[in-house]
């Protein structure tokens, strides 16, 4: 017998039809004798539709009001998962984030998990109900209703695994698990058994969408192992943890491709002290991330000046080239760049800090195949390349062949 | 500055446009230094549709996952209603019923409220907000999330009336207040300054549908003197309160029709004792309600028989029936008669306590009019006669006439 923490996305509670599906993947495991605790997100669309309802007021209503009506949602779908296992004779009880013991901070919209208090969980596991509860959501010490953001109910399965001491928590989601790379781009791509925190990080942080970076952090502070799998089929999925010896004898886990950053470019900046200082301190004032930055040494001999390009995310480009412009008189340089048609490419992999030539490998693939390199970055477990928008599935392609496939 | 409870009903909070409606009542009493808590149900329409996500799953799901489910069509409402507040400057915080501190006893989807500790209500008040408390729901000691039942958002305006010693609690509806009778039948219908809870409990109780009568019940036993107006102009309404001296004056409150009722009727019934008693415990365990019985005098000679007829609600008409038929061996009555096509008008006033004649006045304007009574019943402060359904307006203009025109 195992205490399983499961999570369902809002696609898997999207009706009355997948949330029956839910129900019955939930009964299989409760017939086997398993305590299952269930996190559910809000049904598809539904969301969207009370932010609706909201927005047709103000366009920057209350946060605090924002998170009363947001969790709404969620409450719905737990209680209708909960009819449902009822119809299968299954003992099933719901609970809101706030009765399940969830203690957030008090920072509305994206609240944070400062502890979990499961007594409640637990009675009525013990009392043989699956007992089912809101995804995204909790309470502050003083009763207020929170909201976890982005990718709240991952974060949820998986503080619940780590305060119920859970033996497994599984993230059901529409794909497989983690591949190799994108398989909408190669049909090379492969599902992988397993992959160590950090390489899940690297890979969310370089565009692959899996999962929120946050959750991913949370599973690794609290030594939650989790699987990443489909609500669609039962093929096992991908097991996230911690870092073991063998995973390095893979030098690259995954290669990835984030289509969604721009960039800006510098150009003939002075190279003078607290230059690099006063544009970025401007650029993270505004709430702007900063993924890349490079930049090249000085050239020319009397006024030295160096050209300086740095990434963003796409959404952010405007407000940033705004604020970049507002500088010129101050730090005069000669101009800005804006440059939307660029694709990030990035491998990752623990065995990287073993295996040398990595990056040599990596640059040599992309010069026979005609791709040019703009940026280069690195960390211990990723080398991330900036190439032209055009060029991004195709170096995917080759840079994937060249590292996993035979 | 008055400390006053408004509610508004689903009809009131429909869409959008209908709670800046509301809001702008609202803010015009904070404008007037009123500290004000506000009462909302769910925007119209969106219980039936919680209900039929319940219902794709099942026709009887479960009560407490129905509370889980039915209490976040208050819990948008209320924070849509804050959010609108706010958009025109008045600062305003929603509480769900469990965070007014609404505690009810464990009686899911029909729940009676135990006590309220307004607390945190006076705290936001002082601060300066409005408050606007979720109808229709509270939770128990254990923290499980229950509604009140039919009319609940009324009994919620009232509770915390009693619970914060409100100056004033007023009840929106889409009519004006409560009327001499119903406008719908004669134009001469007036709309009442005053009423007593009791007179305001009979007309409820026969047809008039302003409120539930537990709601006005729990008026009474506490004290709470409410304004039943309009959310759909700024006429004053009619106040419900304790009976004064001076209501005495007006033999007749009002006169309603109710035009749910239907009849049974058993035929020879042996006059024995025990007989009734047998036939109403069959009825009352099937947890139908009677309201109006009428037993003949015994006629014949040899073994005396009677004739026994009683009202029950047309939705309960087919179960009470076959219960009847069921006793038929048992009690050895001649045959049971079913009737759908009455009505039942009743006159209501704490003046007939002091004024005679009432009845003979009503039956000589019925019969003058042609119609024919069936039954009868009265009690202190009401007489209801029972009438073919096709003669009920005709009756209840010609008693109208009689007793509150001129």
């Amino acid at each position: 017998m195992a205490l399983i923490v499961q999570k369902y996305g809002g696609s898997s509670v999207a009706d009355i039809d997948r949330i029956k599906n839910v129900a019955k993947r939930v009964a299989k495991y409760h017939a086997q004798g398993d305590q299952v605790v269930v996190v559910v997100s809000a049904m598809k669309g539904q969301t969207d539709h009370l932010i609706g309802l909201a927005k047709e007021l103000t366009d920057i209503p209350s946060e605090r009001e924002m998170d009363m009506i947001l969790a709404t949602g969620e409450q719905t779908s737990i209680a209708l998962t909960a009819i449902a296992l009822h119809t299968m004779g299954v003992p099933a009880v719901s609970l809101t984030g706030a009765q399940a013991g969830i203690i957030t901070d008090l920072v509305h919209t994206k609240a944070k998990i400062r502890n979990i208090t499961p007594e409640q969980v637990h009675e009525l596991l013990d009392a043989g109900n699956v007992v089912i509860v809101a995804g995204f959501q909790g309470q502050t010490p003083d009763g207020h209703i929170t909201t976890l953001g982005r990718g709240g109910s991952d974060l949820t399965a998986i503080a619940l695994a780590a305060a119920t001491n859970a033996d497994l928590c599984q993230i059901y989601t529409d794909v497989d698990g983690v591949y190799t790379t994108d398989p909408r781009i190669t049909d090379q791509a492969q599902k992988l058994e397993e992959i160590s925190y950090d390489e899940m990080l690297e890979l969310a942080s370089s565009g692959a969408k899996v999962m929120q970076s946050r959750s991913v952090e949370f599973a690794k502070n609290h030594g939650v192992v989790f699987e990443v799998r489909s609500s669609l089929n039962d093929n096992p999925g991908t097991i996230v943890k911690e870092e073991t010896k063998s995973m390095e004898d893979v030098v690259i886990r995954g290669v990835s491709l984030d289509k969604n950053q721009a960039k800006i470019t510098l150009v003939n900046v002075p190279d003078k002290p607290g230059v690099a200082a006063t544009i970025f301190k401007a650029i993270s004032d505004a709430a702007i991330n900063v993924d890349m930055i490079v930049q090249n040494i000085s050239h020319g001999d009397g006024n030295k000046s160096t050209d300086m390009s740095f990434t963003v995310g796409k959404a952010d480009l405007a407000k940033a080239k705004s604020i970049i412009d507002g500088l010129h008189s101050g730090i005069q340089f000669g101009e800005a760049l804006a440059d939307e048609d660029i694709g990030m490419l990035s491998i990752v992999g623990v065995g990287m800090k073993n295996h040398t030539g990595v990056a040599t490998k990596m640059f040599a693939t992309l010069s026979s195949e005609g791709v040019n390199i703009e940026m280069i970055s690195t960390s211990e477990i990723k080398i991330s390349v900036v190439v032209r928008l055009e060029d991004g599935e195709r170096a995917v392609k080759a840079v994937h062949a060249a590292f996993l496939e035979e």
